[in-house]
């Protein structure tokens, strides 16, 4: 993996929510296409859980000719959030206080503190209006939270998540990080680097993996087979493969913080009722729901769009489930199409 | 849990189907009723993944007036498994070759081994007929796998299970041994008793205990709130209950051995197609579903009734996913009492 992030450091004072004081941040970002005069022309793409800033990488679908992330016309943006281990800061960035990696010092954040950490490189940048913010799953809760708490956003597409984080998805959310918690190297988050969790992060990610899935997805890609030489049947030797590749590539603590960033999501937190915030929400939204999505099951996204006035909702029919919004880029982009059009003509 | 069972030691070689041999196996049972002199007035009743055999208590809603397990006619048997933690000679009981408890040295078993362990205490008790072969879950392969091999059983009731354990249910138990297999304390399944691999064993029910319910269900149940006095979700401090709980009364290696037991669930495995096996299974089957079941979705029972020329399908409504099987008594018994008195007017 190459991403080649821009690296911007904000020197100053940075407090999250649950209190915690940076005296500076990084931020990593990519970007495509050319910011225009009035530096209003922005596509801002949210990532989810474990990825980057390089979102031509993960979203390359959307990236066609035709479709509406057109980087001739707009300069797209995609920033990585604050916990994660690609760039921005997080818990393997070095902490001044001790001259060492925060690990497990680093704080909890929220999906406010990754909107709020955004903003940081958008006022630097002096990016004065988003013309459409979009992400699914994580990057879906964050561009929601955009819409609620920056005037810059004009309109929002979200795909694969709900209002909030729901019991349901909390527990999963769980079951995964006491995987990473039971795994012998883990010592409360402050491991040796060279000995890193990674059978406990490796369980969590093929936990994660049948979540992101369906079941008919895993009868048709997988059969009863046995692997050859191997006493292990091949959906075992799959999910194998994908634990220990995401354990090589990805943090245990920005797992950990990320996930719990996840937990917090709630648009009516502190503020009001789900009515109400959703009520105001009057900027154009597209909300897709996947009818075979497991974790944020569709109904959490038909109620975003009944309570938002100014929305639309569509079905994305796949049999893929969740991961569906990194992967059905057709019809993806046909909605994406049909909304932007939409948006032009007002 | 008192489960005070009986034991009945069989002093003879008895052979998995992996070759590994026993020089004596200990049976735990429990019953309830009077064996008749014929010894016929049999209903067996098969447990579950992590249950045991005192059946009245966790299939209490069974024993009831009017219902079919009535112990004032029939000699109602239930035997824990082999490789169970209930008395059964399992991971637990004293490796003669060693002197030491099997730990990780008892061998992978097989649903059919199951089956012949349970068949080893039928003859002792000289059992010449069971009218009906009843479990849910892992209890529903074995009593279907019961109808196959042994002629005595003479119709089955199947809840919750399908013809073969899935890749997706088979990518959900790998899951689960891999955060057991993460565990400081797992040493290959060889480990200190008093410092057993807990927290791996909590995290894999954590995430059993998902699959075995539904978003629905979670829903209904928790809330968002966070318990008073810790930083935690409702729905975190239950799966954290849970698995403690788990990790207390079940041995590691057995969840291990049981769990792989399950994912070698395949009638057509060295017999013929599922077609032709469950073809020839002519004798009288009910097979119930339930249309919240997640780990064995209820295509899977339909397709097993599909098959059986001499079976009934029926669905058990209910948000409670896959457990539903141990908590709809009302839905589950009139299922039964139809299916039984069908069976006494053939």
């Amino acid at each position: 993996m190459s991403i080649n992030p821009n690296i911007t450091t904000i020197s100053q004072t940075w407090t999250t929510e649950s209190g915690f004081e940076f005296s500076s941040v990084d931020i990593a970002w990519n970007s495509w296409g050319e910011l225009n005069a009035k530096r209003d022309n922005v596509i801002l793409i949210c990532h989810a859980l474990t990825g980057h800033s390089d979102a031509k990488e993960w979203f390359s679908g959307l990236f066609v000719d035709g479709g509406i992330v057109d980087p001739a016309k707009h300069f797209v943006l995609c920033i990585n959030n604050i916990g994660s281990c690609y760039g921005s800061t997080g818990p393997t960035s070095i902490y001044p206080f001790s001259g060492k990696p925060y690990q497990a010092d680093f704080p909890q954040i929220t999906i406010r503190d990754m909107v709020r950490f955004q903003q940081l490189l958008l006022d630097d940048l002096g990016i004065t209006n988003i013309e459409l913010a979009i992400g699914g799953s994580m990057g879906g809760m964050i561009a929601l939270e955009f819409a609620l708490m920056d005037q810059r956003v004009q309109s929002i597409a979200l795909m694969a998540m709900g209002m909030a984080h729901s019991p349901w998805a909390i527990g999963i959310s769980h079951a995964q990080r006491q995987a990473i918690f039971a795994d012998k190297n883990w010592n409360n988050g402050f491991f040796d680097e060279a000995h890193s969790p990674e059978q406990g992060l490796a369980a969590a990610r093929a936990l994660a993996m049948i979540t992101y899935r369906s079941s008919n997805d895993y009868e048709s890609k997988f059969g009863r087979s046995l692997q050859p030489e191997k006493d292990s049947f091949q959906v075992e030797s799959y999910l194998e493969y994908q634990g220990k590749k995401l354990s090589q590539r990805f943090d245990a603590n920005s797992y950990v913080r990320l996930s719990q960033a996840m937990d917090s999501h709630d648009v009516s937190r502190n503020r009001d009722s789900y009515q109400t915030v959703l009520g105001n929400q009057t900027k154009p939204a597209l909300v897709l729901g996947i009818d075979s999505d497991l974790l944020y099951p569709i109904h959490e996204q038909k109620e975003l769009a009944d309570l938002m006035p100014n929305s639309s909702f569509e079905t994305i029919y796949s049999q893929k489930g969740h991961d569906a919004f990194l992967i059905e880029f057709d019809q993806i982009n046909t909605h994406l199409s049909t909304f932007f059009n939409t948006l032009s003509k007002l």
